[in-house]
């Protein structure tokens, strides 16, 4: 029998990720704050539960995929959350967060599931809405060997690879790292794209052309073309990238390096995020960019 | 018959590419500043000219592929250069600039040789020297139609693609683009790198993850596993990449746009060359961002 998965979080990313769950044949439950994002996958076979703390009680692994890390820590820790109970009430033996968060949160939770006999995983995932999609995503573990062996046959439901980067918090360490790379190719991308309008260049002409050479990356691949075309829609929201880059740049002061680039694409995501375009897709970057762009009305 | 070829500059990228102009069996006369460094290719069938302008007399199209814009204009323009002599003497009615180089200097080239019969591009490529070698390029073309038409099976041989962007001057500005795109993308893989082994991660197991999601970029794929192994070869050399900074920001400056990430990759690369790595490829950008480098000998 495949082990049950008790589900946190129906976003962009979770909803697509519990399809291809379900598309497998998994028995799925399900808990999110908002219970109405839920309805089109309680319609197609997932069951409600009411906490974080049922679903514990009801599955063998629960996962979560929420927002923020305050939004884990109460998922986690909170009144009902996953560990709230005595462990002896619970069928869950595994939890997996798959949040991008925080890499001593990721520690923490670990050690409260450990002392209640329970392994962690902190998973998170780079692909955007694209790979949750089409289970392309790839997945950053951290925890031990014999829980990631477990959750496997899961990561690959959801993803075309997984990769156990060291312990607990070591996923979300990776996942920083995809960040910082991801904030600055897409200040490159923006500039790039800028420069060729106003070079009076046919933007889509160039992009045929440094999308095969050098410059070539799946931000430009997947993104530049939706700039092109005017659509800002997410995606992968402005504000969840800001709180991304938060953490990094909080983890950056603790190991005493300075990331140049990180500080830059965090002055020019908060001017989109000031401007009311957190629930943008990241591609808004190009507004704060184009900063001539309000004067001349391009 | 195919048209015969002169060609200038034996660089890391020219040199490739007269071989597999060679290999297609290609008539090729051969001029660079330094003779020594063209013996390899004339030792594979080339013949030596005296001077661009006696490559233009005996050669149905002249291309270049040197360093600088000052290059290209003493090789066009100078006393001895493509364009010095009357054009009754020349065999040549074609010019194929390569070189990544001003948008301007390109017009001023293309009116020139307008006004001599001869048909002008500018056509820088990207690729990088794996692109070279492998005839993989992607070629960003500016001129008119008909040039271009007749330059197609050349840039058939030397690349996978070959774009016309628009008249005289539309190739550097998508070079232009290109670097810039590709300026902020090695700050941040960089700073990505450097973040991994801060934090104590596997920095070869990271790059397996993050290469497969939205951090995934040929900077990623190509010039990350070299850094990893502190191979700072060329490739492509810090000294031309700042050349090309130099020529987009002074272009940015005509156009009244400002791009931040652009300036900080000027910043940084400037250290490069300071610390005397003018001849290192573009992935010693690692060496300026792992600031703390010296301080801890890491």
């Amino acid at each position: 029998m495949p082990p049950t998965v008790g589900w946190i979080g129906c976003g962009v990313m979770g909803s697509s990720m519990v399809k291809n769950l379900l598309a497998e044949k998994y028995e799925v439950g399900l808990y999110t704050r908002t219970e109405s994002k839920a309805q089109a996958l309680l319609d197609s076979g997932a069951r409600w539960f009411e906490s974080p703390a049922q679903l514990a009680v009801h599955h063998d692994i629960v996962i979560s995929m929420v927002g923020y890390p305050e939004d884990v820590e109460s998922v986690y820790l909170g009144e009902t959350g996953i560990l709230s109970k005595p462990s002896g009430d619970r069928r869950c033996t595994c939890v997996i967060d798959m949040t991008t968060s925080q890499p001593t949160l990721a520690c923490k939770i670990a050690e409260v599931a450990s002392r209640q006999g329970i392994a962690s995983l902190d998973a998170p995932v780079s692909g955007g809405d694209v790979g949750a999609r089409d289970a392309t995503l790839s997945i950053m573990v951290g925890g031990d060997t014999d829980a990631f062996a477990r959750a496997q046959p899961i990561f690959g439901v959801l993803g075309k690879q997984a990769i156990l980067q060291g312990g607990p918090g070591a996923g979300q360490h990776a996942k920083m790292v995809n960040q910082i790379i991801i904030a600055s190719t897409m200040i490159g991308m923006c500039e790039g794209l800028l420069y060729a309008r106003r070079s009076g260049l046919d933007a889509q002409k160039v992009l045929g052309s440094v999308s095969e050479g050098a410059a070539g990356s799946w931000s430009l691949s997947n993104l530049a073309p939706r700039i092109l075309q005017g659509d800002f829609q997410p995606g992968f929201f402005v504000e969840h990238f800001v709180k991304d880059i938060g953490i990094a740049l909080a983890e950056c002061e603790q190991m005493g390096i300075d990331l140049e680039g990180l500080k830059l694409a965090r002055r020019l995501y908060d001017e989109v995020l000031q401007a009311g375009g957190g629930r943008l897709g990241t591609q808004a970057l190009y507004r704060a960019i184009d900063n001539e762009r309000e004067r001349d009305g391009s």
